[in-house]
């Protein structure tokens, strides 16, 4: 009887768990990102007392880093019931108010920085991506359009940096240069084709990751003199790792450089090329408060904590605890990295955990990621951790198109979406059949993931038991129709432009051939992958009489944050996978 | 955090409780109708010992009364899951078997009922509504075809009777009387117009139920004769009590009449005339077993219980208890009778319930039933009992078009669905916030309730802040087009032929005024009210940015019966009254 309110009590307990991620130092304080209290916010920490206080009431939707001497922290929030157009907010480390700082057209806002008395956006509205300045005292302008898809990265009061697809080519990303000064936009590659990520100033020098020779490299790119080098570590700690990719890197106070390098879905931390002690799993944010350091890092089977870290010792403490009440942390019987091999030869790299609650072979999801420029890391997820303690097993592969592999790897799914990216997520249930750990399959994802699973369905319908879709894509041409500037431009450089292949690759396509049961969830002013389509595709499972069920969430937004949205959203996914996937009662 | 499932929970709760309908004495055991186990079912019962036996094993949709002296059960399953096509099967109170009698076309069962060897049900399918004859050994045939909708209410071996709307008049009901030995199907009214229902066989005497003298009283017709007339009681307790309608009635074993007689949404039972004592509330059904009376009662505030009421003291003994936990009976402030003034000065009946985890006045909602042939009496039901405990008070209007105060009243919404009865639900609203009961409105309902739910918010948006509509219709053209033969002899009953208000009785024509938020639960399945339409009714809504949820359950039908479906009906709707018409934490 009282199975329904159990699995909505597992997916409450695994939503509530908070994340975190560090904005930097503040005044001697450490200011981060939490949804501790269940709504997502701004919070600053003592680092001498670990106590914490929350800056900000309602929900905010993206922030800026911090600078160590102001005492402004700098956010926006959707003012659009979840459609993702805000407003830039000020709050502040030593007192308790928080206003907006001008009133600006709201706007999708794609990277802000701040400096000074000055914050600089882009913001994408229905018609244009444009680059906007503020004053904390009221005044706006904006600096300049962009022609392409923009992300601003860091800001100095007299540089605003970021990357883009600047130059047309979807498979490359170049930096930009806005001189506040002179009001010149400038562009800048070391080679035409290569991706360069990320810049982050000091004074004229832009450290960014850079693949121009081959693998990603740390760069720094001198806007005087116009000279690129290498970046050159004291220690050779993070040489001998050789990171592929990196979560995230900056300068330290005293111009030394950090970085957190990447390798096979997990991290390493290092300090002017010096090894830093962390936490198993991967560290998703660093940062210095004079000179201490803390992280937050989390794996598949622990949730996120804010950690210090002693860079003399390796010792570790925990600053903001998050643990799972232990009947559910036993669930996680284990986690491992993979490599299968897909339909083409090719090695697909993938993370699999184990549920205690199943058996071995039993009853496995494969869980898509979003993106597709995304992948699973060995990093708390709460869509695996839910399936997790409801007793399935989940083999997440990073399909062609994920990060985290290089950008020869990333760029195979550019033109080709739902193509080849599609072969390996069915490759990924075969190769845990094969490998005896499923006994049969569901599939499920969220965005990208969504639209994987719709089209997993109907083009590989033999191979699914059962399959749930959250926020999903089913039909390109009207979901292009549907999209304001900036998503129009995602899809053309997902495409690469061919058009043609639109019909082919939308789920809509395939309705017919969906024999599995399958769930549907969506948010009701999702604004990346709209409702409106997904209404037309399950009239079309109506008249052919599938067994479907659907979920459709008010004043919710694609981006899902707080924690009664997420378990709105995972606990009827859970409830119908029990209903049509079960774990048998033996195995539990 | 935990909000959510512990609304679940309480729904859980809830949709447990089972209800039971008796359906009568077989070789000396009583047989009855239960979801006990949560899947509905028939069970047997010894009246010595009170021991229950569960005879069915899947899920069954409707029965036939038993006879004291066959070891068979009969009852129909839907094997079209939800969409109310049934097949007849038989179970037996002395072995574990069932099986299906015969290799019927499967179709919606209007009544069954059977004596001796053979079995007769009216299905009605998409084309055609159909008396059907049937052999325990397997044999079937077709017995004729009905022009009009019509109800099996009896069978004894040599006739089969019911009721219909047989002439065409949508305010008449006509008997119809079908000689299996002659073939000959018989139209019996005592007077043109009148209202004659439930006919009841002995051997040639049909007794039935008729307001032809004005009032509705309980007659007997001789079909040998063709003589009528009224049953005369040994005991005057029935005369004085007066009943409006009746609930049901029938033969003892020795020839003596039964009678469950109905006043203001309240019951009485009487024997021969003399009032048996029962608890309070309604009584739903009676069963004698070997001269022992046994009954199902309940009311809006107690669950349903199985009783044995001695018939000399007048002592009530409990045989299957069905108690809530003492912390959620406790939500159950008071509930109570009232008539309130509708628009144009007429007198509209109505239950209410208040809850104790509310103030006065508080949030409450108007809860409108279905039907809209149906009434909300003092029973108990699943839907206001979960809002009371969820802290909402409850207004249940018996709107014009109900039953329980006479043809006159029920005639009121023939040809004028959602006119009328719409107002009255609106003026319920009104008096509750006039008297002080409500601080604010929502308004729920299913089926019928469903569609005056869309029409209310549509055509009344400023009086709710709120609304739940469970199944409901927003389309009569579409639903007509979409409809099988027996719902589109409904839907022109329903209108008196008046196809000329179907657009502006529709909730989709006012879509676009529907201003408070709107929950839409419906079932995939549903033959009665499809979904189609209400897909196309979502897609302007999420057009026009309108703040809705909406659940598509899947493998269900119109008709929910399972406690997980019915969890799965209740709890969205909770979830989303907590949120957007919440009982303020101060009054809980």
């Amino acid at each position: 009887m009282s199975e329904q309110s159990r699995i909505t009590r597992v997916v409450e307990v695994i939503a509530s768990r908070p994340y975190f991620y560090l904005l930097g130092p503040a005044l001697g304080r450490l200011v981060f990102y939490s949804n501790l209290d269940g709504v997502p916010g701004i919070w600053v920490l003592d680092p001498k007392t670990y106590e914490r206080v929350k800056l900000t009431r309602e929900a905010i939707h993206s922030f800026a880093f911090t600078r160590a001497e102001s005492r402004e922290v700098v956010f926006t929030r959707d003012v659009s019931k979840g459609r993702e157009l805000q407003k830039p907010y000020v709050a502040f480390v030593d007192k308790p108010e928080e206003r907006v700082i001008a009133d600006v057209p709201p706007a999708r806002v794609l990277g802000i920085s701040f400096y000074g008395s000055r914050v600089v956006y882009i913001g994408a509205t229905a018609e244009s991506v444009d680059l906007y300045m503020l004053d904390f005292s009221g005044g706006w302008e904006k600096l300049t359009t962009f022609t392409a898809v923009a992300f601003l990265t860091d800001f100095n009061g007299r540089y605003a940096v970021g990357h883009g697809i600047l130059s047309g080519d979807p498979r490359a990303y170049e930096l930009f240069i806005f001189d506040v000064e002179s009001g010149r936009l400038a562009t800048y590659t070391p080679r035409r084709g290569s991706v360069n990520l990320n810049p982050v100033l000091r004074g004229e020098q832009v450290l960014f990751e850079s693949d121009f020779e081959g693998r990603k490299r740390l760069y720094v790119y001198d806007i005087g003199s116009g000279e690129l080098r290498p970046v050159a570590f004291t220690h050779r700690d993070y040489d001998g790792y050789r990171p592929v990719e990196h979560v995230r890197f900056g300068w330290l106070g005293d111009g030394r450089v950090w970085a957190i390098g990447k390798r096979d879905g997990r991290t390493s931390l290092f300090v002017d090329g010096r090894r830093v002690n962390t936490p198993r799993g991967v560290t998703t944010s660093f940062a210095e408060v004079d000179g201490r350091f803390f992280v937050t890092a989390s794996s598949l089977t622990r949730p996120p904590q804010i950690f210090e870290v002693d860079p003399s010792t390796g010792a570790i403490r925990v600053v903001v605890r998050n643990a799972l009440p232990r009947g559910l942390q036993r669930a996680f019987r284990r986690s491992y990295f993979v490599r299968y091999t897909s339909f083409d030869g090719r090695r697909i790299p993938a993370f699999v955990v184990e549920s205690a609650g199943n058996s071995i072979p039993g009853p496995t999801v494969v869980y898509v990621h979003g993106g597709p420029w995304s992948e699973v890391m060995d990093s708390w997820d709460p869509f695996i951790a839910s399936l997790v303690v409801a007793g399935y097993h989940v083999v997440a592969p990073n399909f062609r198109g994920s990060t985290g592999y290089g950008e020869a790897f990333r760029a195979l799914d550019i033109g080709d979406p739902g193509g080849g990216d599609l072969e390996d997520i069915v490759h990924a249930g075969k190769w845990a059949v094969q490998r005896g750990l499923a006994s049969a399959l569901a599939v499920m994802g969220y965005s990208y993931g969504g639209f994987s699973t719709f089209l997993a369905l109907g083009k590989h319908p033999e191979v699914w038991k059962a399959g749930v879709a959250g926020a999903g894509v089913v039909d390109w041409e009207e979901m292009y129709q549907l999209s304001d500037a900036y998503f129009r431009k995602f899809i053309d450089t997902l495409f690469a432009g061919r058009r043609d292949l639109w019909r082919e690759r939308s789920p809509i396509t395939y309705v017919d051939r969906v024999s599995a049961p399958l769930c549907i969830i969506h948010p009701a002013n999702d604004t990346r992958t709209p409702l409106k389509p997904v209404l037309r595709y399950m009239q079309r499972l109506a008249e052919k009489g599938a067994v479907f069920e659907a979920h459709i969430l008010p004043d919710t937004g694609h981006f899902v944050a707080r924690v009664q949205d997420r378990v709105a959203v995972i606990a009827p996914a859970l409830q119908f996978l029990r209903r049509y996937f079960p774990v048998t009662p033996g195995q539990q």
